[in-house]
């Protein structure tokens, strides 16, 4: 007989009476105590529902509430849907490029138990960061993108043979600078979470830092989001801020975005690993 | 047959398995849909249980399911429980000193509509602002603060009488510079929620910003509290923050405060009006 | 003999070495003693220097210091430049519309000491604020922009004959939702600092937060900026922000941007009247 | 004849008229060219001065202006000054204890090139870093604390050693848990900085998480300031503060403050290192 433990449900659907009230039914005949729960709605009539729960499920039955969920439940309020055990483990792959501070900080993280995961691989298309990868136990793999022709598609065709090998949940870009395609995007069977750092939508596409000097901002950001094949204009997970002014060259201004962008990516990837970020509709709604 | 309605119920009890579910089922047998909800608990074993729901209750029969949830959940799980009528409007009163910026802006977010209330008067222990005041449309009490002996005691007698007959719901201390005797807030028979011009606990009593400036702090903030006999010692509800420097003089600081000040009380007072914040053990949650 | 005074310096030219010592130099044979100073450059090596000066002036001889300075350092530098005393108040035209939070809010920082400024007039195409602005002391002057060809021509036409009556050093467009023409911008003879409800440059143009509620930020902002004839494209003085999330209705967001908004446009008029603004390539020093 | 290059001078004293005229004369005869300025005053009349300059000197005889400026400046305004190349490198000795998320953070900045230091040894009471630290080129002294009587005067003696053969310009207290002695802060003859866990004044000494979840706050925050012998009441560098609600735990607590701690202490480190950071009665004026 299967421990008790710790589930988590997420849900989404067409708005109607009744969902909480099926939701909660189920739950109490299965013996779930809820102990957290977050509900947001964008309009009771006709509008989208989303909601989160966590419970204990004393007689630790998951496959049995799945099922029961599935036909009792989720079909008849035609859900999208998630219940997976807290305990669970994603596997994680985090793609980067020349710039280290992302990449090193989801790894301080991860060591420090503030990502319920697991690193699976690491995969970069400069040599430079094996050693500081490989002193976490992480695997380095280095995918140099060939200039000319068939470089990047044969670089995209290479990394998805190594993420489909390390059976990844989902694929970080920790200031990853090549451009994906949606072929990519496509295949990849996971979601792919992109730090971007500006204060999307302002500066979007490349050298951002440069483009909010000249435009005079007093306010720089990053912005975490869901990669989709329109670039930087995917579902935003989570935005930060510092003000800078005159005397900040784009060189301090990218000093102090490395620290922006690590938090704020450091945010998303915690907040997905938890189930707490639903996309609908090109916008998140985060618990 | 009353209309149909929107209704905020709020919850804080023991906790214990099963609370959810019951209230869940209450209310779909109640016909009620719910639209809004939120949960948190200090514990799962033996902790401490807080729920806000917001839901449509078609058939508008409120009291019929106030008593319908006394009997049937409340009782049973020993809560401590709201349920109103999101339309219903409480009676604020405002008390106020020298400083007017937190009694215009609470007086200016009324009439914009950003209180569900309804300010019924303005109690000052000085004149000046009666022209102010009363261009809302707003009464002004002059209660002068006498020197020397029963002045306080005076006053706050004065002023007691002033909120029973004005049929208070809730006190505002707009930057009120008296300091209310026990008596008074045991006796005012409403919660009084207060702002203090100092991120708590650091410079509680008096003149918070000249010791902010005494210290060298980098940050200066307000909170805003329920009153209690202990000074700048009550529940938390709201606090926020500006940064300062080495330039700035205490006058300076006062105007930065100033903003903050307006900002936090004006969260608080909305946000206690709307049922949003729950009090348990000298703490507050807020939904 | 004329009193002791504060003086103000501002100056920009072309960097080169020498700049400062001249400056120094002269103060001090005109026997200033300098309490404030804060200088930029965009580059030493043929950048753009910007400085910014206090000082006591014992004989309070400004008029001499300002032909000598003109003469002596200003001229063989090539500068723009501003010498004032600090107890100068500039006279404002502030423009309004149906919103009437950064009115009511500048009226009330210059009632309470916040703008060294007087507040000559108050403009707005809508009659509704007339008794609150009376209230303050200020002429209200009620310009309708008439709907068809030549309305908004005669309505700027007609402002530029009172913004002119009333002698006026700045305008302050506080959420003045017509669009204002180069012509009038050319013919004004003052600057206009223009308030915008969004993070620019994100959501330029009309309706920014119902824009910023459909991408999907997790921060909305204001952004304070010098208007010039490409709308919203002017020189940023100063930008702030709040979180939002997916909970929020674009009503709640333009409630909880009109406090950003009252409190950047309060910092910009504030730092302009004290000569702390200078513009430079559409961008803004702020010293 | 010594290369052109970039100076750096701060400078304290009573304040009086001419202060600014003698420096900037002696700069101009000595051929400098001012970059970059900062001047602080806390009162013209009778106040402290305090002054920020950096100048490119094209012949280099930064000797020759260090003995010019002593006798013909320092010494008639009786200043406390440091002059020094931009260029210079400080030695810097990172004390940790058991949590290495300051540690680690400083020697990848420094590594990044956002410190101009030499990180010249790390000494932790615990020996779990080693590998960490050397990884990075660092030597790594293991100085445990004993239990009982001598241990901590023995630890302390050990390090001073340590510290001293490191020929050590400064020390950064970057998490280390023990409580310094007033002994130990006088002899190890170079500037301690300490980054604490809370938002000072509030939650000087132990477990500040914990008791701010107790008191109920809704912002945490982080200070780093110079260590006096008296336990976190040193003067203050930088603070910053996050937003917390009553959902998390103090373990959620001390994760978001070990962001907070990490920047805060690194721009305070860099502050330092950049000679911005003036000390006077107990406050710091930062440039």
């Amino acid at each position: 007989m299967p421990d008790p433990c710790l589930v988590r449900l997420v849900v989404q659907c067409r708005d109607r009476p009744g969902i909480v009230a099926a939701v909660a039914r189920l739950l109490a005949d299965s013996g779930a105590n809820i102990t957290s729960s977050a509900q947001h709605s964008t309009d009771p009539e006709g509008g989208w529902f989303f909601l989160r729960l966590e419970f204990d499920l004393p007689g630790g039955a998951v496959d049995e509430l799945r099922a029961a969920f599935a036909s009792g439940v989720a079909e008849p309020f035609d859900m999208q849907w998630r219940l997976a055990r807290s305990d669970e483990r994603q596997r994680i792959a985090l793609l980067a490029s020349r710039e280290e501070h992302c990449l090193l900080d989801l790894l301080w993280r991860r060591r420090r138990g503030e990502l319920r995961a697991e690193i699976a691989v690491v995969i970069a298309n400069h040599p430079d960061h094996r050693a500081d990868v490989e002193a976490f136990g992480v695997p380095y793999e280095h995918v140099p993108v060939a200039a000319g022709g068939g470089g990047k598609a044969g670089a995209e065709e290479r990394m998805l043979q190594v993420l489909a090998a390390a059976r990844i949940d989902l694929v970080v870009l920790a200031r990853y600078m090549q451009v994906l395609s949606a072929d990519f995007l496509e295949r990849v069977g996971a979601p792919v979470i992109n730090i971007h750092h500006s204060f999307l939508p302002a500066f979007a596409g490349a050298d951002p830092y440069a483009r909010a000097r000249d435009r005079g901002v007093k306010i720089i950001g990053a912005t975490a989001h869901y990669a989709t094949e329109v670039l930087d204009a995917g579902p935003i997970i989570e935005q930060d801020v510092a003000r800078i002014d005159h005397h900040h060259t784009v060189t301090e201004m990218t000093a102090i975005g490395r620290d922006i962008e690590r938090i704020v990516l450091g945010r998303a990837v915690a907040w997905h690993l938890d189930d707490r970020v639903l996309v609908h509709e090109g916008r998140t709604v985060v618990f």
